[in-house]
């Protein structure tokens, strides 16, 4: 199984939209940062700061990301990008499991 | 925020209770093993291999430990011992985020 070797994780997690999003924040030696998280079925937005890569490990999701009209299946093993400072919308049809890294400027 | 430094983290999440509890695994350079986790409001029984320590870092939760007959509430900070090879109940009425520290026999 794929793992993070010689990191720094954050003892707390954190919770959104009512614990129906959670994740745990992964602090890499280059101080860059990771979060593994889990979306329970629902429809939600998240608003970026940093640029963001939005790995999904399992489960069943479709995007919408800024700029786009149509929403977007994405196949677990797979990833989408999303520029820093803007929204993106995702519909999770079945619990999803993911790994969202943060892309420094 | 309290942190686990220089430790590997396992990418995948594990997931029990159709994802109502879900967990991620943290291995000490030591080679002994917690895991962070959510369980979601409902109630779930566990099993045991080895022994664990149950930090409640938040939420609102009753447990059942294996010989006893009454439910105790567990105030967040505080944590509970369950024996392996054992089972034990427990209510969640608000979103928990534990930490489980797994004891070698």
């Amino acid at each position: 199984m794929s793992k993070f070797e010689n990191v720094t994780v954050l003892k707390e997690a954190s919770v959104y939209f009512d614990g129906k999003v959670t994740s745990r924040t992964v602090i890499f030696p280059d101080g860059s940062k990771k979060t593994l998280g889990i979306m329970m079925p629902g429809e939600y937005e998240f608003g970026t700061d940093m640029a963001e890569n939005m790995e999904m490990q399992s489960g069943d999701v479709e995007v919408l990301l800024p700029g786009e009209t149509e929403w977007k299946a994405i196949p677990n093993g797979s990833s989408f990008d999303v520029p820093a400072n803007s929204k993106f919308g995702i519909k999770v049809h079945a619990i999803a499991d993911y790994c969202c890294s943060y892309i420094p400027a």
